[in-house]
């Protein structure tokens, strides 16, 4: 334990799932650490990383229901680094989107505690790079909008690549806002579920027939838009057998 | 040099510049390749990481001006993963957002060539990072809009953070865009050119004082919303001088 007059808090993105997508600088950091706070979906094997003599404390939640307040959390990351510690908060994906690290931040400047932040693989660039499809296409879309939720945005929909965090289990209210906002029935649109790990699951169908389809487990993410075309084709082959998708495990890709 | 019957292309994201910011794998197949296809703005250290006996050919554009074309790109591709090679494709930020790997890989398709994609950190993330500021937050953002390019997408201001990759020199055409779409003249904004690099560099203005200020060099990027409020009180001691936007290098931050 490198005990400092002060310790430093680092914001640190564990990536998609993967330990090889770490980033380098994220490696180093979490090797260096004596107190790491983890989000619930964060994979045994980047966890795996964390030294053993290491405090390891999951402070997230799963299907909403928070074991520790965010309160609690932002407590902990003061009081670690105010008794000298190196305290890594691991966050799933990138620490900068939809990952409420601004309250975080918000208590460590109010404390006077040192930060940084480490950026990690959001896991919008880890589905596509498994679609093998880019978000954006010169011929097909030029904006990529990155939401949670229902909210929908008029007009929203042309060229444009649609990606939604944790769309969670009733796809029926997000293709409802999806529609709204002008997407078509046809759409082209993927779930991955468990993005880079070995319980990769892809599931390709149209947006029309997205509420039809049973839901796929945490952590998944929603890609919507034209762009997702190309992702079909890939497996036209190998049909789940229900109408209007496909389904595919990295097993079998 | 790794001969086999047939080679493999790697589309691997090197990241923002910094090399500690490339993923574990990006390292791992960069330092595997035998031939490495790279933009023109892939940092020197990043190169560096390139094994002496590989084959390095730079294929980016700068200033919009292709020294080797699209189609010159795509068929030496192809060209050296058939002759056996191990060929990295290396794009700044990430593979798969605005880098034309959509035509990539429909070339590698076409040619029948195995190909894998390797995420890398996208600007955006690297640039939030550096500012302190999460692109979302349950209190003032719930969407990221990721474009390039001057087209309005009318109403699409309202909880949003808009970050627009290469801005170019004028900021006049991009501000009007962003004002048509609802953002108002008084909305926080930040410039941040060579992000993670040593040369970064960061300028805070609001939307409407933004057009007055001289360019930074590319590469640069420009985030835009209410989320960005944040990142400019963390440099409010660092007046450059210059009215309605304050700057700072990181050498001073």
């Amino acid at each position: 334990m490198s005990l400092r007059a002060q310790g430093k808090v680092f914001l640190v993105g564990a990536g998609p799932g993967d330990p090889e997508l770490l980033t380098l600088k994220a490696l180093r950091v979490l090797r260096e650490a004596d107190v790491v706070l983890h989000d619930d979906l964060i994979s045994h094997e980047v966890l795996g990383l964390v030294p053993a003599t290491a405090l390891k404390i999951s402070v997230g939640k799963r299907c909403g229901a928070a074991r520790v307040s965010q309160e609690e959390t932002n407590a902990m990351l003061v009081s670690y680094a105010e008794s000298g510690r190196t305290v890594v908060r691991l966050k799933s994906g990138d620490p900068m989107l939809f990952g409420r690290a601004g309250e975080e931040i918000d208590a460590l400047r109010r404390a006077g505690v040192e930060f940084e932040i480490v950026p990690g693989i959001s896991t919008a660039f880890a589905a596509a790079a498994a679609l093998e499809t880019s978000l954006t296409d010169r011929r097909k879309a030029s904006r990529v909008v990155f939401s949670t939720g229902h909210r929908a945005q008029p007009g929203a929909s042309e060229g444009t690549t649609q990606v939604v965090y944790m769309p969670g289990p009733d796809y029926s209210a997000i293709v409802a806002r999806l529609l709204r906002e002008g997407f078509g029935q046809e759409t082209p649109c993927a779930v991955v579920s468990g993005v880079s790990r070995e319980s990769q699951t892809t599931i390709h169908a149209t947006l029309g027939s997205l509420p039809n389809m049973g839901s796929l487990p945490a952590p998944s993410i929603l890609l919507v838009g034209a762009a997702l075309a190309d992702a079909r084709e890939n497996v036209a082959s190998d049909q789940s057998g229900l109408e209007g998708f496909t389904m595919r495990t990295r097993a079998t890709a």
